[in-house]
């Protein structure tokens, strides 16, 4: 008798815990119908049935990573300007597991993504509706008179912001022990009130 | 007869050109004995002579990146403080097709660094060299008078200008046409501009 469509669903929801266990652990350089049956304690073969292809494999991992970075939990969202953009960046950081996890398989996509012209793009794509939905909260921080008066444009400004969180991202990522949550909390604070009217660097939080 | 010392040097340079060729190409999850011998035209079983094993030939590629880096060309450093870290900043982006092919390796190599804890400990111990190669230029710029009055201790600052130069190669890779040399080094500027005493953000040079 086939499996009730109840099973199926349950059984493919922990494919995806264990295709996000072995990505969280090796990256996508260890992601295989191998490690990810392991994890499961089931067959290559049945594995098989879900991922007919290493391609398929993963571009089921790729999918994983955007739908569990879209439907992270974020924090409120209470204020506008300067304020706002913190909030954004503190939801991209890896400042607890699930964070890491997310953040470590991001980072590990990079490889595959420079080396794929599609996945490239796409991740150019990504860039730039990050920067996108950053830029108006900058544009409000102008206009709220929150950024020093020679400060860039506000594309230039989303730029760096993403620059700086991500290069954040990636040294946390290798040395969790230098860099906990208040120190990356710290290090956003004072990145944020650098760009500050009349404060210069003023290490204070938004 | 066995080749000459002079001929088994030459293609020793053969080889690790054809290996960095690779990695330019697809990274280190695509680097493999059989695209090098590709690359080189030669059998793999001729490369089997210099990379018995997969580990290797990653480890001979972690040896030349390591190597290239270091002996890059870099720019003069005719100055102390906010301008000397400039200079070292604009040493690591990607403003040209050298260094673009080394930062795509590098930031390649973070999947495979990120999966092997001995990897790892290497990556967090050169992010610890590189922040502390710029903790003495912020120690001096804090002397000079160069920084605001509320900036971060040098580490600190160190740490942030990692974040963002490294954020910003990521990001230029990604999208070279939206970050061309002149606006890698105009963010740049801004960047530590917005670091500079009672200036806010300038969007100066140093």
């Amino acid at each position: 008798m086939p499996p009730a469509p109840g099973d199926r669903e349950a059984r493919r929801k922990d494919v995806s815990e264990a295709v996000w266990q072995v990505l969280a652990e090796k990256g996508f350089g260890g992601l295989t119908l191998r490690a990810v049956a392991a994890a499961m304690n089931v067959s290559t073969g049945m594995l098989m049935h879900y991922f007919p292809t290493k391609r398929a494999l993963i571009a089921h991992a790729l999918d994983l990573l955007e739908t569990r970075t879209a439907e992270r939990p974020r924090r409120a969202r209470p204020a506008e300007g300067l304020a706002t953009v913190r909030t954004m960046l503190l939801d991209i950081l890896p400042l607890g597991p699930d964070d890491t996890a997310r953040n470590r398989i991001w980072v590990s996509s990079w490889d595959l993504a420079l080396a794929d012209r599609g996945l490239a793009a796409d991740q150019a794509a990504r860039y730039t509706r990050l920067r996108d939905s950053l830029r108006p909260h900058f544009v409000a921080a102008l206009a709220r008179g929150e950024l020093g008066a020679g400060a860039a444009a506000p594309d230039q400004l989303a730029a760096s912001a993403v620059a700086f969180t991500h290069g954040l991202v990636v040294q946390a990522l290798f040395d969790p022990a230098r860099f906990p949550e208040d120190v990356q909390t710290a290090m956003l604070d004072d990145f944020l009130g650098s760009l500050r009217a009349g404060e210069g660097s003023s290490g204070g939080s938004c």
